[in-house]
């Protein structure tokens, strides 16, 4: 058999590991948790539903074709809302709609890279990025995280090489919850600047902050758009994951090239989608605060009630947006650990192998816990779980 | 600057299309005739708006992740409606949902190729196929259609190499108007299956065949998933071109392969869409049937009004779905005709060059009418204008 670009890489952990859930069933007294996926699971606010109902009604628009980078209102008003969150002046033609933030990545490596180029990304890493990284061949330099769970700038600097095109960070970190301080995120800006490489910023968790304030003032800087490429999603915000609406802001020629690869995947995002964000946008801001306390009502809750499992050897590495990344106190692999939590823990929980280099044995001893879906009953309920649990 | 894989390629020719519009204004009397795009202009019927629309309102799933290659209850019917059209047994694991068709080529050709790879399309060629295949570094080796639009098979037999990886053919055909004789497909299929290749067969216009009953056997034969990739659009047929719902038939093993990309770049279709798509394949049938006779009759009015253009030298060379593809009678390139088409003439009217090989010199001969969107009378106007015009 050939190879082929999708050949170049692993099937998704997230498919993988529901492929664990077929066929089982869960005791009515433990009943399946699961905490491997970071995604809402309510619908958004009936508001938004109405509005998208309204439009699927009544605006022809909402049918047909629209424009390749999205459309003008969302993206102007997008750019007014990173413009108040940043206390920056990000314009409209900055601002690119993706079919999800999934997509925003791919589309800025096609713009940035041909084959036998090379990223540098901080592993542990989000999976899709590098899945995309493989399929793209594109080589994604792996750049370990230090103790902290932070990369470190002059590590990263030691990786660069004439093939690097790009530094892809994600802040807050998936899978890590790391939130970047504003300094290290200026720090890799001027050396990707410097090297005259692209900072790829994919701040999907930015609502789920909890710093007050910007997060960084990279977005202020001049000319910021011929180095920073700032990724966002509009699924978890405004709980819109089954309608793939992500965005890009960056400079309007890099745009244009993205648009190359956006016409020919997908030619537009949906509009139903871009309907609802921007509904979104105009309406729920003091909502999305609420959601916010919640989820770091939820980040408290995680740092409260890990002791029971501290006692028992496991660690809290990084704990923020809707992700711990732990390191358990067992000699088993956590693949193999993992499986074993399906079937005597009904937990279902990704291994850090899923997020690392396949020869670095740090995978084999950690977890991510998607924690946003999951109540302070149901943390306790699961590091109680955890804690009675033997491989 | 360096390379990528976008700037591998060319802007979209609708994208182009459209610049030459920017600032321009059109006298009343002489309004813009558009025919350079095949798409609905108007809405689909109003009992899907409210099937959308309540699942917006009522259907939790219609808001979250749904799975990676689309909803089973789509998957199905979808399945269903192709063995009935076809007269074969499809099921629903050999189909796979996309978010358009586009996508739909595009997953196939990352879980084919690799860079350095060869796929034969016949040319003139659909423009976002050829962009894919250079995105991808895969060549795409051109098969010159004989003067009936048709690809000729010992032709296409010549141009196999060890690199060859598939044959993708469009039928209907975009941009030639053309529908392949089931025995051409036939001859394409036994000709893909003997040298282990895969045949792409792109049916976005199946539902605008001006034959009866299925347009070839292939899907009845045994083991058809293991050479066919079947691929198709809701996006004509139930007016969903702004829900982006395309999909596939193929073998299971294979769609696995295309999860992959499809995971990577958009998680999964957005769920609206397959709502939409799943209700016209259940209640939309004689609704489409109304519509492919209205094209066809717009086709018949294509024949009948072209006698003004052949008096005056040009030639019909296709016609069929939403496109009549024509040779005009002068000795200026049709790239600059186009141009000059806006401004003189109020029509957009995309040029053969785009959709050719730069260095085949037919292009420049050639426009592609997509006539879907323009009646009778407008058809009338636009030949019309045509005949008077002189570049």
């Amino acid at each position: 058999m050939s190879m082929s670009r999708t050949r170049s890489t692993f099937v998704s952990p997230i498919v993988e590991a529901y492929s664990w859930l077929d066929g089982m069933t869960f005791p009515s007294d433990r009943p399946l948790l699961n905490v491997s996926q970071a995604a809402p699971i309510d619908p958004p606010p009936e508001g938004l539903r109405q509005a998208m109902a309204e439009s699927a009604l009544n605006d022809n628009s909402a049918h047909l074709y629209g424009a390749v980078l999205g459309r003008n209102d969302l993206r102007t008003g997008l750019a007014a809302q990173i413009s108040a969150h940043y206390d920056a002046e990000v314009s409209g033609d900055q601002i690119g709609i993706t079919s999800g933030c999934n997509q925003a990545f791919a589309a800025t490596i096609a713009s940035l890279c041909e084959d036998g180029d090379e990223v540098i990304i901080p592993a542990p890493w989000y999976f899709n990025h590098k899945m995309w990284l493989d399929m793209s061949g594109v080589s994604a330099v792996p750049l370990m995280v230090d103790p902290d769970m932070r990369p470190d700038i002059d590590k990263a600097a030691a990786l660069i090489s004439a093939r690097t095109r790009a530094i892809a960070l994600v802040s807050p970190n998936n899978p890590c919850g790391t939130e970047y301080p504003a300094d290290l995120l200026r720090a890799f800006y001027d050396l990707a600047k410097s090297n005259g490489l692209a900072l790829i910023l994919d701040e999907t968790y930015r609502d789920f902050d909890s710093r007050s304030g910007p997060p960084h003032q990279l977005l202020q800087l001049p000319d910021w758009d011929q180095t920073l490429i700032h990724l966002y999603s509009f699924s978890k915000a405004y709980r819109l994951t089954g309608h793939r609406v992500g965005a890009i802001a960056t400079s309007p020629a890099q745009l244009i090239e993205m648009g190359k690869f956006i016409d020919t995947v997908t030619i537009c995002p949906n509009q139903l989608g871009q309907i609802g964000a921007l509904w979104g946008i105009e309406n729920l801001s003091d909502w999305v605060a609420g959601e916010r306390d919640e989820i770091l009502d939820r980040r408290a809750a995680i740092h409260e009630g890990f002791a029971i499992l501290a006692e028992r050897g496991w660690k809290l590495l990084g704990c923020g947006a809707y992700f711990a990344y732990v390191e358990h106190p067992f000699t088993q692999d956590s693949a193999d650990i993992a499986r074993k939590l399906v079937t005597d823990a009904s937990i279902l929980m990704l291994p850090g192998s899923m997020f690392m280099p396949s020869d670095d044995p740090a995978g084999a001893r950690q977890f991510r816990i998607a924690f946003a879906n999951v109540d302070r009953a149901g943390i306790d309920e699961l590091f109680h779980r955890l804690a009675s649990f033997q491989p």
